[in-house]
């Protein structure tokens, strides 16, 4: 608390670690790579679990725990898959104190070993679907990581099903996608663009991927979850079949779908400001702190009393915590909870215990603007209120941020120009020569073809061809 | 479901896997000693789980993960520690393609990593105590493995807490061993005996280790939960402590605790039956389970239509299955459901709608004698009460199991006899040496010293020698 914290336009990237260090969000750790993720940290992990674990299961899946090895033969039985991720790979060699016959890979996804066990447990059409889910970590070797968004191990889920036919698979891989999407805009505030990754982009191993892309505080953009559409790659690698209602064998269609801890590096850099973390009040760990103030031992009792009634008021109904600590002038504790991002704080002075009121402050309303003074009496609808405010407040400012920072060019300077400092949503051909031309020379790549297309064709901005999709380029992470 | 299980008086061992199999709580996997936990075991996990977790927060702790991987050199660090956990460890050697220059370990339990950050976070009185827990995966290189009692990886929670004294860290493990007590008995209707470890059977780096034994159902015993006293050992070998009062450096007290999968184990040893599962209500994933029996399509509407009227009684105050699959017959059924635990079924035929009435069936109490009758429109009630009869006639039965099967020997030959059919409740010297004679001679251990003492002294069940504690003896998993 004592240090400061860069301020974004002086060190965007130095300001991001300052507040995942300070907010105590996550620490490093000795093993280089890993990251800790400390109780504040956690518990925004977890709502956010729980919020995704809710939809997950109102539409029909389920849970279920795989191995954490995988033999290094299932890994290579998908052409593609085996090349994506064979450079990432963690390799035990050693185990019990002698050498494995066969190393295991500590898994960086599990498309492979979870193949191997649905060829074992389908075998009709009567077995399809299978809507799995698993919440649990992986490990990708990744020489430069940061916190949250690149990290050697992260904790994420990976659904995985099996389906009869294409049509379906391709469904529940749209789904999915929706269902990220829902929790990203209306739990997190953050305003994504769901839409079709590049053939450049795709998963190692997938027919179609799907993304949704959001933008960050220094308008870079940052691939949020992503779902994919996986054909019959897999089932093939691994003998999925059943038997279809005319006693035939057919390959099952599969999918895959991920979202990982990075969509709390996305909340950090979405909503953040210099004064620290600004939370989603229906993410957010705690979402109202107060903070009594007062001088004299007699003021104290006063507005320890209101207290009080502010927490029987509350009740269950928010997380709130009560700052009562008496080592810190409430200056420091207001400084305190603004870096951590608390939405808002309830302030009760002696002046406040006279009028039987409190003061609102607003995290996402720095100042004068955020504050409003509420009668004792009606509190609990005041913060429900308000935090509703405030949810649909960030969402708005986000999409206003992400609007004026998202450009339309028609001529390759002025789209060169549009990826320095922003998104470009414009014509593209699908070549890939151009997004490599593109990625050359302005650093930025596709993130998607966004679902919402304008129709028609255009100008391919790059090299003029006939194009049918608009497609997003920008700088990523 | 075509396969018969084993009963139990033919091979204990295999009606086990029989069971977790055809049940499909967990599957074997391609990966030697490691197992799947399949959706109705993972639901069965989740529920102890959130039983737990809810304990663990109401008890002040807070929720973080820390890396999986630790250099070789920590685990060499706290001198019994290494001892006790370097023949079990995996080792990644090779990470991205290179070889590494420190080896990594695969967690086998987090006290050192853990220890290390705590070195770093904690400074003063004032950080004091940090209550942390961790719900995630661990690696312990076995050679034998069986379901969910002995797997390779394995699920668990491991709490780790530093304190300012002795009293407190105290304090804090037998906390936590009644949190697991506690659990146990009134979630998964096991009666546990908690106790403390003998020296020779506590975690490698503890002062003192304290556990929960149940008895299984073939009148072995099971540690269900550890809770360590770990002194200031892993803070002089991590460098953990702290400025008191007086602005002297302390070194830290420090806990730790867990409870693992293998208490899905014994959810299965001590309720299950020949026919299949019984599971507790309180964490069953499907509590009840609605079977309708028609045979014309006449019947079917009636029938279906007060099966309706069944969800709409119950609504979301039970986890409710309906089971209208119709190329299943309901005998077909009533078995599955059986094999599976489900703790309640609701039958509803013909004659049953025109009496306006369900039949309710406890599981666990088969045949005639677990037949209710109850008018549909007192179910909501007849359903919670029947539920929470068969929760405590479930705890009751297992009581009365356990001390049928406890015996109280006084002589070294009736002692033998005695750990060869159930649980020896004797007199110990606390001797090493007696401890070895009787593993050696009737393969059981000291399973703990338990908390209830009758008080005064007795002679040693084995040496003579004077004894000032009664030990549980018996053969474990």
């Amino acid at each position: 608390m004592a240090e400061k914290i860069t301020p974004r336009n002086q060190d965007y990237s130095r300001w991001y670690t300052d507040l995942i260090l300070q907010a105590q969000l996550a620490d490093y750790s000795p093993v280089r790579g890993c990251m800790v993720l400390r109780p504040y940290g956690f518990a925004l992990w977890e709502n956010l679990k729980n919020a995704l674990d809710r939809r997950f299961k109102a539409t029909g899946h389920e849970n279920a725990y795989f191995p954490l090895f995988i033999p290094m033969s299932f890994i290579q039985k998908e052409a593609q898959h085996v090349e994506g991720f064979s450079p990432e790979l963690a390799v035990v060699t050693h185990g019990g104190g002698k050498e494995l016959e066969e190393p295991l890979v500590v898994r960086p996804t599990s498309e492979t070993i979870i193949g191997e066990m649905y060829s074992q447990w389908i075998q009709s059409y009567r077995d399809l679907p299978v809507l799995i889910n698993q919440w649990g970590n992986v490990v990708r070797w990744e020489l430069r990581t940061r916190p949250f968004l690149r990290t050697m191990e992260f904790l994420w889920q990976e659904g995985h099903t099996a389906h009869a036919t294409h049509e379906e698979a391709e469904a529940e891989t749209r789904q999915m996608l929706e269902v990220y999407a829902d929790c990203a805009i209306n739990e997190a505030a953050i305003p994504v663009i769901p839409g079709r990754k590049s053939e450049s982009e795709k998963f190692a191993g997938a027919d179609t991927s799907y993304s949704i892309e959001a933008m960050m505080g220094d308008r870079r953009a940052l691939q949020s979850a992503t779902s994919h559409s996986l054909g019959q790659n897999f089932a093939k690698a691994f003998d999925i079949k059943y038997l279809d209602r005319n006693n035939e064998l057919q390959y099952c269609w599969t999918t895959s779908w991920g979202l990982s801890w990075r969509m709390v590096g996305a909340i950090i850099m979405v909503h953040g400001d210099d004064q620290g973390l600004v939370l989603p009040p229906r993410l957010a760990p705690i979402q109202v702190v107060a903070v009594p103030i007062y001088k004299t031992d007699e003021e104290r009792g006063g507005v320890m009393g209101a207290i009080e009634k502010v927490e029987a008021a509350l009740g269950e109904s928010v997380r709130l915590k009560v700052d009562d600590r008496d080592e810190y002038s409430p200056g420091w504790k207001f400084n305190e909870w603004e870096l951590r991002g608390v939405p808002l704080r309830i302030e009760v002075g002696p002046r406040d215990v006279a009028k039987e009121q409190v003061v609102l402050a607003r995290r996402n309303r720095p100042g004068r603007e955020g504050k409003t003074f509420v009668p004792l009496s009606g509190l609990a609808s005041a913060v429900t209120d308000a935090l509703t405010v405030i949810q649909n407040e960030m969402l708005q400012t986000a999409i206003e941020f992400r609007d004026a920072n998202t450009y339309h060019p028609t001529d390759y300077e002025s789209f060169k120009e549009a990826v320095s400092k922003g998104f470009a949503l414009t014509w593209w051909c699908g070549e890939i020569a151009c997004e490599d031309k593109v990625k050359e020379e302005t650093k930025a790549t596709t993130r998607c073809i966004p679902f919402d297309q304008p129709g028609g064709t255009g100008e391919c901005i790059v090299c003029s061809g006939v194009a049918e999709e608009v497609a997003i380029f920008a700088r990523a992470y």
